[in-house]
């Protein structure tokens, strides 16, 4: 620390993002990303847009907000791109809370909502999921200040479905609600369907999970256009041009290919429900995730050394250090022989700790 | 504005970037991009790079921050990547002002400064500059807080050289002053130079100008390793996958072509010199701008006049419409057949303007 740093983040804890090794060897199953790599349309759009990186990008993402308007039958002034969804949130905690209006979110969820917090130096409370990991919907602590929900949630998988969010955002017509919908394409039907008849709704996605541009860095949100202004009031103050050429057309090219992004959503889903069945078979307990990864427990073996011995067979998976999850491990689906790879491992770990008692 | 916008940013007036009009019609000489593409190296660094996007770019920057070290002949530890260097400039603002230690900064320079004041609510003072535009290194408001300085500043080209910056840092050698490099590579001896021997210097600098990358979203800084972590501590908590895989790449390629790097540089600096006498034959009063840009005025036509009509002619330059420098124009330096067009526009309106005298 520099004889500089303001007093005011000197006790702030950074995020911590999963391992991100700089040697191929490991199998990394830990930070949510997709096994399929882009399609060849998406690396030339790139290759093309690079050709023009001596011009700035163009400020407000027009053809990409375009582009996602056509696909998710939205009007442009409903949405706004982001470097990555993370910044998005960051604008939404600056935009949307402050002194009497804390932000309110799940005490398990996104890590990264506590951060945003911290750094945007507003209140926060923390409302306790219920023991069987599912968001308690009707908490008190939930009817004031803006409220942030993951869905489906992080790391526990568990998805709230339309019909009790539509409920959720009648009940709290008053309060702004986020819903980071990071891992939605491999759930079920998404949150956007209910920005018409609920101006109290923010919807933030991601390219980085169901759409294999996790090095892209991109996100968007949508909202009515008042909320998608205010956004973007900050994001002017911030970095009107953050999201790049390249990363633009990458987006565009991507939602321009619906079939392949349909296909690597089922294949991730499908390889879900086989290794959730296999895990169990294991002994695992397993919750119902929804998402492109699961969460899972054995009552033989803890969360950490799991997870370390795991990494000593060269597969990465995360493990949270924390409260009521310190027993679970989280396993970003990957590739059939992938997870056959890291089912073979959990055996063997499982196996020699038998024979070593 | 939507009835969920914070109290704190509703009298927030974001910055106001060059127009980018949809219309490739428009010469462009209003957001001092270069006028050369880059080069087919970094276009097939993106693409293979883009080949990869399923997964996370690396959080660390490393590859890219060996290559900036190895071309400054400085250690990765004191280097520090963002999504632009107006990125940089932000998590600097956070990381370096608060409520005792205000930013200060001349009252005629990057718009950004006072932005960035109020998104991070910290106070901020303005040093006028002297008559002559020059920054007035001596003014006791200078005294307290942390320096930004833009070097050469904008938009009036200005540049301080190193032995003046130098005795600068030691005169505040208990401030914090940032040097906003964004230009440097069009002027002289960086400040890069002086920061072996002065923990008090963050030096910024960006790939968007000189290195034709403004489309591609990369700037970094350089200082004390203890100041980098502290930047670092803010960019891990708001966005630690800030920099994507193919600005990445494209960087690394940019810097492994120190010839066309330096040759686009000296061509835009010799074309310059020959726009600058030009301005002057035809009257125009011209600061000695070691930008990429000039910044011009005129004694028969307001600056608000020829940037209209010049605008009018499907050229685009930039006004600023604030006191003391109403009268300018700022003018990018593009390539020679450029410059001769907006040359032969500028004489028109002044004929024009005689003859209907």
């Amino acid at each position: 620390m520099s004889r500089f740093f303001t007093s005011r983040y000197r006790h702030l804890t950074p995020y911590q993002p999963g391992e991100q090794p700089c040697f191929n060897s490991f199998l990394k199953l830990n930070t949510n990303e997709s096994p399929f790599p882009p399609t060849p349309q998406v690396q030339e759009a790139a290759r093309e847009a690079a050709g023009k990186l001596h011009l700035y990008s163009d400020p407000e993402c027009t053809a990409l907000r375009q582009a996602l308007a056509t696909t998710y039958r939205l009007s442009p002034r409903q949405l706004l791109c982001g470097n990555g969804s993370d910044e998005l949130l960051y604008l939404a905690f600056l935009a949307f809370c402050g002194e009497t209006c804390p932000a309110v979110f799940p005490d398990i969820t996104y890590g990264f909502y506590s951060v945003f917090a911290e750094m945007t130096r507003v209140p926060f409370r923390t409302v306790p999921l219920l023991p069987d990991f599912s968001v308690d919907l009707f908490h008190e602590d939930l009817d004031q200040g803006t409220i942030f929900l993951a869905n489906p949630n992080a790391p526990t998988g568990l998805w709230i479905p339309p019909e009790q969010l539509r409920a959720f955002l009648e009940r709290h017509s008053r309060q702004l609600v986020v819903v980071d919908e990071a891992y939605i394409d491999f759930a079920g039907e998404s949150a956007l369907g209910l920005l018409e008849q609920h101006a109290n709704l923010l919807v933030i996605q991601t390219f980085s999970k169901s759409r294999s541009l996790a090095g892209g860095r991109l996100g968007f949100c949508a909202a009515h256009p008042d909320i998608i202004a205010d956004l973007n009031t900050l994001r002017n103050s911030l970095n009107p041009y953050n999201v790049n050429r390249m990363t633009m057309a990458a987006g565009i090219a991507s939602l321009s290919d619906p079939v392949s992004f349909s296909r690597n959503c089922q294949r991730i889903c499908q390889i879900r429900e086989a290794c959730r069945h296999a895990l169990e078979k294991l002994g695992f307990t397993v919750t119902a995730s929804k998402a492109n990864f699961l969460f899972a427990s054995h009552p033989a073996v803890s969360g950490k050394k799991l997870y370390q011995q795991l990494k000593a067979q060269g597969i990465l998976v995360r493990h949270f250090d924390q409260p009521r999850i310190s027993s679970y491990i989280r396993i970003t689906i990957g590739t059939q022989p992938q997870m056959d790879r890291l089912l073979d491992a959990l055996e063997t770990i499982l196996l020699t700790r038998k024979e070593s008692l």
